[in-house]
């Protein structure tokens, strides 16, 4: 990018070329200029961070279509969360060298997510680095003044949702690294390319976003752990929880590999990279909120509620018994 | 930071604890969030992003402190040429591990030119690298509904300025490099402090902000040397520009090598790391501006003008003989 004052050396041209067509937004000025400019009418303009390594967050051989997805997915499903409407996005990309190879097929699924989101490039920084690929992300999104969804501000009695299912890219994550669920799907090419998907490509949930800053007293998105990430909405709002574990949405093919006792629940519920939405919703808002979600065609599945304390969440099984995790979330290599 | 999602492992409260107190706007969420709000009334949010790299853009053994206010300056050197009030940053920090002894002047040093330039950390990732340490900020400011000076704009007749002094940091980079300039202030230790004191705490101009958005029709700020960033700036806005190298600011002790030919005056208006402004100023503006800058504070001095063409920027001696300069800009290590 041309913004960049310090580009890898002599192939400015190469990434001018492929991110200048991803520059859609007029504030992004074609990336000719220093900075960009937001227009902002009386919104306040969410600002959301995430950044991935390679070795740490993703695979070496990942490839770099689903890299770049994933860097600006993980960021869209903050500002999904947070009930705001994508404005755009500055990438920082540290690179070994600028390969056309790996450019050209990153910058274009970049711009395809960019332009189905909504979510323009407004400018970016290009180093070079002897170390790990790594890929910044800072997004940005707009609400009406004041109305961000935040951690805090869950109540007892509220309802507890999450989006879509649980688990599933921890059992990518798996399948990728060649442990027991890629053994125990050996003969499964379908169900292993299923569980890596979830993985590598993350749904964010950025249709959901407006139901979410009506009728959520809370919300974040689910990116270290289902079970981890309760804990954290909790505390910031000074709430317990109480959560089915038999309401927890699975896709059929986690369903079946649970059914089958080839992973535990606790691989679900603690794994992480999900990216789903995780919301209180007060109980006289759940109608309303299933109706709103409906319309945005996201499921949502009620998993439990929310009491008064300051204990840990709650996990039951069919029998009303306590599950007692080993690990609330998932930690990565 | 709290907002990280995928944390250094086990040293989230560390990192907390040394970050937290920087972020002082409400609209920071007290780093307890996933997001930050920036309220904008009306205004536009300027947005720039610039990284630092270990063993690319600063040294291994550059302080922690010194790193911390280039990293955040360099950003704040962009705010100020486009004319904007700093808003705030967030930050992404790579690391190999989170040791107190880096992160507490880090964080400390951060702070205090948080608070001084009146630009509070608003939110931020950290990351586990196995890579060299990289610093990403992403940086906001704040400017009247499409006020942002661009680097295009400048038009034939207006005259051209810088701030500051020109050409110190890349001396200050010979200097810690053990280079010819080091060689030359073998026997002065404050000269060379001073030079190496240039390249790691760059002094951007944010108090020349509101003066740049009221008089200059193009400026951006010099961060990859004079002449290569006059030359972006003409090629931008379709002009030429005609410097006297004689006017350029030099500090005395740059004059003072240049006097004994220790240096010649390539290494100065090719050398990067200045993070001084270049601006346009039409010649009806003039005295405004330069009344302007001096209750700002800020030295500024015009090295020439702008004539209408697309050739390269012309330097003239004190003869007005033409330099030929072998290179624009400086590339480092």
């Amino acid at each position: 990018m041309t913004q960049s004052d310090k580009p890898i050396s002599g192939e400015d041209s190469l990434i001018a070329r492929y991110f200048k067509p991803l520059a859609t937004d007029p504030g992004a000025f074609g990336l000719d200029d220093d900075a960009a400019a937001l227009r902002a009418a009386g919104e306040d303009i969410v600002v959301t961070t995430d950044a991935i390594v390679e070795g740490v967050h993703f695979l070496r051989d990942d490839p770099p279509d689903t890299l770049a997805r994933k860097a600006l997915r993980v960021n869209l499903s903050d500002i999904a969360a947070k009930g705001a409407v994508p404005a755009g996005f500055v990438l920082t990309l540290a690179l070994r060298g600028a390969e056309e190879a790996w450019l050209k097929p990153f910058a274009r699924a970049l711009g395809e997510d960019a332009a189905h989101f909504g979510c323009p490039l407004l400018g970016g920084d290009t180093v070079s680095t002897p170390g790990p690929l790594m890929i910044s992300i800072t997004a940005f999104g707009r609400v009406p003044q004041g109305t961000m969804v935040h951690r805090a501000g869950a109540q007892a009695g509220d309802r507890v949702f999450v989006t879509g299912t649980i688990g599933d890219a921890a059992l990518g994550l798996d399948v990728l690294r060649g442990g027991p669920v890629a053994a125990a799907l050996a003969d499964d090419v379908v169900g292993r390319d299923f569980f890596a998907a979830r993985y590598r490509v993350p749904q964010p949930r950025n249709a959901l976003a407006k139901a979410v800053r009506t009728h959520a007293s809370a919300a974040m998105d689910v990116s270290d752990g289902l079970a981890g990430d309760l804990t954290k909405l909790c505390a910031a709002s000074g709430v317990a929880a109480v959560i089915n574990v038999t309401s927890i949405p699975l896709s059929s093919a986690a369903a079946a590999l649970l059914a089958r006792k080839a992973i535990d629940i606790e691989t679900l519920v603690a794994g992480g990279d999900d990216y789903e939405l995780l919301c209180a919703v007060p109980s006289d808002h759940v109608d309303a909120f299933l109706r709103d979600a409906r319309q945005a065609k996201v499921a949502v599945t009620a998993i439990g509620g929310l009491i008064a304390g300051l204990s840990p969440p709650s996990f039951l099984d069919g029998q009303g018994r306590e599950l007692k995790l080993k690990r609330l979330s998932y930690s990565h290599f």
